[in-house]
C-alpha cells in the first residue's frame, strides 16, 4: 500500500483538465467513479462490501483521499485490493489535477475500474469535476433525511445516490421516501439505491449498477 | 425567524478580525460558542436539548449557517429561541467577517450566550477563527472512532469534544476510549463529554460546561 502527498493543482481551468482526463480514461478503457459523502457515511465499508462482487470480472484499483492517516487504504489493501492513499495536506476536495496525480501513482491504465474515494465532506468535493466518468454520493441513515435540503449541490452533481446503513432505520428518524423526494427535487435524473454495507443488504444492486456503467464505458 | 445571505468577507487578515471581534464580545459580555461537526452529527438536536437547561439563567441567541434551507433555524425558533439562519451561498465555512454579519443581524449585544452553528463539515470550518470564545466539535457515534485520525485540525482547534448519539453505541462499532485517546493525541487539552441529545443522557454535564464557561467570560 502506497501513500502519496497530493500537490496543489497548477491548472487554471479545472473543467478543461477534467474533460482531458475523461478522454484519456475513455482511450485506455478505465472507468473512474468519484465517491463522495460526509465523514463516516461508510465510503470504505461500502467499497469493501461491493468490490468483492466485481473482482473476478474487472481489474480494480482504489484511490483514497484524506487529510491525514492511512486507515482507509490499509483497510482496502487488507481486503486484497490495490489501494493508494492520497494525502491532501489539509485540502477539502480533489480536483482533476489532483486526481491525475493519483491515477499516475496507481498506474491507471492497468485497471478497468478505479474508485476515487473523495475527502469526507458534503460541500467542497461537489464543486470540482475530478474527471470521473460518474459521481456517486452516499447518504447514511444516521445523518438524517434533510441533507438534500442543506447540501443541494452534492445531490445535483451525483449520478447515483446510495442510502447506506439501512439496517439502522429502526433506530433513527429517517424517512426514505422524503430523502428520495428531496434528492430528486435537486436532480430529477438521480438514481437511488438503498443498502446496508454492513449486512450486505442491497449491495448486489450496487454491484449491478457498477457492472452496467463499467461495461457501457469500456464497451462490451 | 430571520434568514440572511452572508457576503464574502472583505478582510485580508482573518486572525486580526477574529481578535477584534472577541474583544468586542468581551466588552459587551457576550459568550460566543462556535459549534462544528459533520453533516448530521446532531448540532441542532444538541442545541435543542441543552439550551432549555440554560434559558432561565442566560439570554440566548442562535446563528445557524447552512448552504441552503432554513430547517435548523426553524427548529430552534419552534423551540422558543431567537434564531437567525445564515446562508453561505455555497461557502464551506464561516470566518470572522461572516460571523460579524450574523452577530449584527441578531443584535448580539442583547445576549449572554450566542451559539454559532457552523456549516456541517469537518474540514474547512476548522481552518478559520470565527472570533468565538470557545470552539466545540461534535463527533457522533455512527461516524466512527477513527475521525480524529482523519480530520486532525478539527480536534486540534476544539476546546470541547462532544461525543453524541451514545444511545446507539450498541448498534455501531465505536470504541469511546479509542476516540478519546485519538482526540487527545491531537490535542492534550481537549475536554470530552459523552451525550445522547436524543435521550438527554449526559446533557446536564454539557449544560454545566457551558454555564462555567459563560460565567467565566462574562464575570459573575
Amino acid at each position: 500500500m502506497q501513500i502519496i502527498d497530493i500537490r496543489q493543482s497548477i491548472y487554471d481551468n479545472n473543467d478543461r483538465e477534467a474533460a482531458l482526463l475523461r478522454e484519456q480514461l475513455r482511450r485506455q478503457k478505465t472507468f473512474l467513479l468519484n465517491l463522495m459523502a460526509s465523514p463516516g457515511a461508510g465510503k470504505t465499508t461500502t467499497l469493501r462490501s461491493v468490490l468483492p462482487l466485481l473482482k473476478d470480472e474487472f481489474k480494480i484499483g482504489v484511490l483514497q483521499a484524506d487529510i491525514d492517516s492511512d486507515v482507509d487504504a490499509r483497510a482496502m489493501a487488507e481486503a486484497g485490493f490495490d489501494a493508494v492513499q492520497l494525502h491532501t495536506g489539509g485540502m477539502c476536495h480533489l480536483d482533476a489535477g489532483m486526481t491525475r496525480q493519483g491515477l499516475e501513482a496507481i498506474g491507471s491504465e492497468r485497471y478497468d475500474l478505479i474508485v476515487l474515494e473523495n475527502v469526507g465532506n458534503l460541500v467542497c468535493p461537489a464543486e470540482f469535476d475530478t474527471g470521473a466518468v460518474k459521481n456517486a454520493a452516499i447518504l447514511s441513515v444516521p445523518e438524517g433525511d434533510d441533507k438534500p435540503l442543506k447540501y443541494p449541490l452534492m445531490f445535483q452533481v451525483a449520478n447515483l445516490l446510495v442510502i447506506n446503513k439501512t439496517d439502522t432505520l429502526g433506530v433513527f428518524d429517517f424517512d426514505v421516501d422524503k430523502a428520495c423526494t428531496r434528492a430528486r427535487r435537486r436532480n430529477p435524473e438521480i438514481e437511488i439505491l438503498c443498502i446496508s454495507a454492513k449486512t450486505g443488504e442491497g449491495v448486489d444492486r450496487l454491484a449491478d449498477w457498477l457492472r452496467r456503467e463499467i461495461r457501457c464505458w469500456i464497451g462490451g
